[in-house]
């Protein structure tokens, strides 16, 4: 039975809709009041199992999952052995570079050498700062990054921006943009050569509702 | 002013009695209805930082926070440089091994070479694993640890165990202790030594309370 990684959190309602576009049901994910992490499509044809975002790549790395819905900031930030299959082009968000409101700062640039940079994403900061010849010292953080320039720990962070919101109520502002992430529909690498599960199958019918979704937004 | 950063979750209700008794009251924190990461004692003494408790060691080894709040986990997986001052002894957890009810594993040992161990706590397990000569290989996962061996993408888990509830209802069953783990009274070094903001004072009057603590605990 094909079974898929879902993540949990802000991408998880868009991943079930999507998925109901081929026939899938796992909107009983949606029900909090039941904490499964593993559920059964109702026609039996495939299994759902709800994880954190950061873990999706981890089971359709080893192969527990041959299908998984994840953002592409977690793929650059972990860079785990899957195939990436199709963009799903929901849960737009970018990864970008803000400062204090007050900060001199104007660009990326102007940051002095060897300032603090708070982020989630410590791979994606560190390299992007590295192909700018800026040795910054990247503080990795796990929530509230916003806290790191507020308490004067870091000149800049690094944050996933979605409306901006919590960057204004924090006195920040957006500096550049590392890149743009979206869900991104990926697979077992093996599995999906080998058509597992019929997973290629699968895949190929969400890549099919996403174009046909595509061409009728199209103007 | 002295800064303290606190932790989110399990251990915030203790820390802030602990704090209490100094005459420091951040009780502010435990209403969530206002979302402050930052909020000062009313007698304006002193400050508190909101962070999620794997970010408490990084604001006090940063030194913008003198003193901490953490459990002894935190400070065993992440290895940070600060000092530990007291073991607070609140907040007791024992990072354990687990597998299946249904496995044939009686101890860690019985483990087959290049089995699976799912963690948050990859360090401590690989370290564990590597001081019995046990060559596993280490699964990271950030949430939800128990789906490791219930998926079958692992024989065992190493995480925290508090009722044993979680394990119970999974069908798991613990096998060794890795360590016990309360909460600790950290500091950043230099402030402790240069007593920056009275943080040794504060420091000396925190473990004074739980001395006192202590012996009125005793038969």
């Amino acid at each position: 039975m094909l079974t898929i990684a879902m993540p949990k959190g802000a991408l998880l309602k868009d991943s079930i809709k999507t998925l109901s576009l081929i026939g899938l049901d796992f909107s009983a994910l949606l029900d909090n009041s039941h904490r499964q992490l593993q559920i059964l499509d109702p026609s039996g044809q495939a299994r759902a199992l709800l994880v954190r975002a950061q873990d999706v790549p981890v089971y359709v790395e080893y192969g527990q999952a041959q299908l998984g819905i994840v953002g592409y900031d977690v793929l650059k930030e972990k860079q785990p052995q899957v195939a990436q299959i199709a963009d799903l082009k929901f849960g737009g968000c970018r990864l970008s570079v803000a400062v204090k409101q007050t900060s001199p700062y104007k660009s990326a640039r102007d940051l002095p050498p060897q300032a603090r940079v708070a982020s989630k994403f410590v791979k994606c900061a560190a390299d992007y700062f590295q192909a700018l010849d800026l040795p910054v010292e990247v503080v990795p953080l796990s929530g509230s990054v916003e806290l790191g320039p507020l308490t004067g720990m870091a000149e800049a962070i690094v944050d996933l921006v979605s409306t901006g919101r919590t960057l204004k109520e924090n006195g920040l502002i957006e500096l550049e943009q590392l890149f743009y992430s979206t869900a991104r529909l990926i697979a077992h690498p093996l599995s999906y050569r080998l058509d597992s599960e019929q997973c290629r199958a699968w895949a190929e019918e969400i890549l099919g509702i996403n174009e046909c979704m595509e061409s009728a937004l199209k103007p």
